[in-house]
């Protein structure tokens, strides 16, 4: 790996471990056993390094979306996959690392949100309409309207002010939201297939 | 009805029409046929008028969640008669007026969300653990997390942002939230109640 993409890999755990604002650019270089100026090299600032990454983390969930739709024959089963994904993610996030991007990071925080706006929302509208489709989910659910609700149900289940982590722990919430989500669609039919890919 | 019952009353109308902020005292002084001097008279300022509004939304809810309690059979019916009572005031308000209580009356906003997570939070979940004890939800459904995560749909249903009025009316948003919570939960006996009270 090359010095940048070591920088960019070691920031993600490190934030995501601690949250972005409590992790220095003087933590990554000694993680990394290099000096910070090798750091400031690379990144003009932390602004910058957090911006980068975030890039990173957008190339990265456009690229596993386009791999799950060409490897899955159904949509129940690219979301179980999806959801397993990120099940090791959910549980390294600290719920802080979201919530420092919207308030330090604004430029980032526009970045994320964009993605959120253009990209994944187009590809939850998708899926349900493939789901309806292939007589998994009901045909008449409101597709704009839950999507935009799902979009945002993943952002409620990081916030900490709602899901305080003294009390509940990321990966079951997120779970029980998608779980939850994916039950109020099916159909009898999917209902059978989802019960399958869950065992 | 009393003088300040009148007020509160053509508060409520006004704000939930046009939102808080592009109502002004001389307008509902205007409305109601009186001098400004008489508002003042009962409430010292607008903050206090919207404050004492709020407390009255709030003992309205804490009354009608007690009719509901006993006119209903089951949670179903009592879930699907309390949708047909907000019914109406979804598609009377504005839904700047909920936005701009959080931005410019901070009281109100604190007794508001104190009045959801205290009451508003343990009906939830009193009504998710009755419903799966009625055999209507499952057993297995995770009552702390998706109250709390019903709680924070029905504001998102408000949120001009992520439900833009332009191309969403509040009224569907909200019974289409309530319609895939249910339906999420629901068992099969569940199911068939649920389809007899729509129709």
């Amino acid at each position: 790996m090359e010095i940048k993409e070591r920088i960019i890999a070691k920031a993600r755990e490190q934030f995501f471990r601690y949250g972005i604002k409590s992790v220095t650019m003087d933590d990554i270089a000694s993680e990394l056993g290099i000096s910070k100026k090798t750091i400031y090299q690379h990144f003009e600032d932390k602004d910058e390094l957090v911006y980068q990454l975030m890039l990173t983390e957008i190339a990265t969930d456009k690229y596993e979306w386009s791999e799950l739709n060409k490897g899955s024959s159904n949509v129940v089963e690219k979301t179980m996959k999806s959801m397993d994904l990120c099940k090791d993610s959910f549980n390294e996030i600290n719920p802080s690392a979201f919530f420092d991007i919207k308030k330090y990071h604004p430029r980032t925080w526009k970045l994320f949100q964009e993605h959120k706006e253009k990209f994944v929302l187009e590809m939850i509208q998708k899926d349900l309409i493939e789901g309806v489709e292939q007589g998994y989910f009901r045909a008449d659910i409101k597709v704009d309207i839950l999507a935009r609700m799902r979009l945002e149900q993943v952002e409620m289940g990081f916030d900490p002010n709602i899901f305080p982590p003294s009390k509940f722990k990321i990966v079951d919430v997120q779970l029980t939201l998608l779980d939850h989500f994916m039950r109020g669609m099916l159909t009898e039919k999917g209902l059978e297939i989802y019960q399958h890919y869950q065992l």
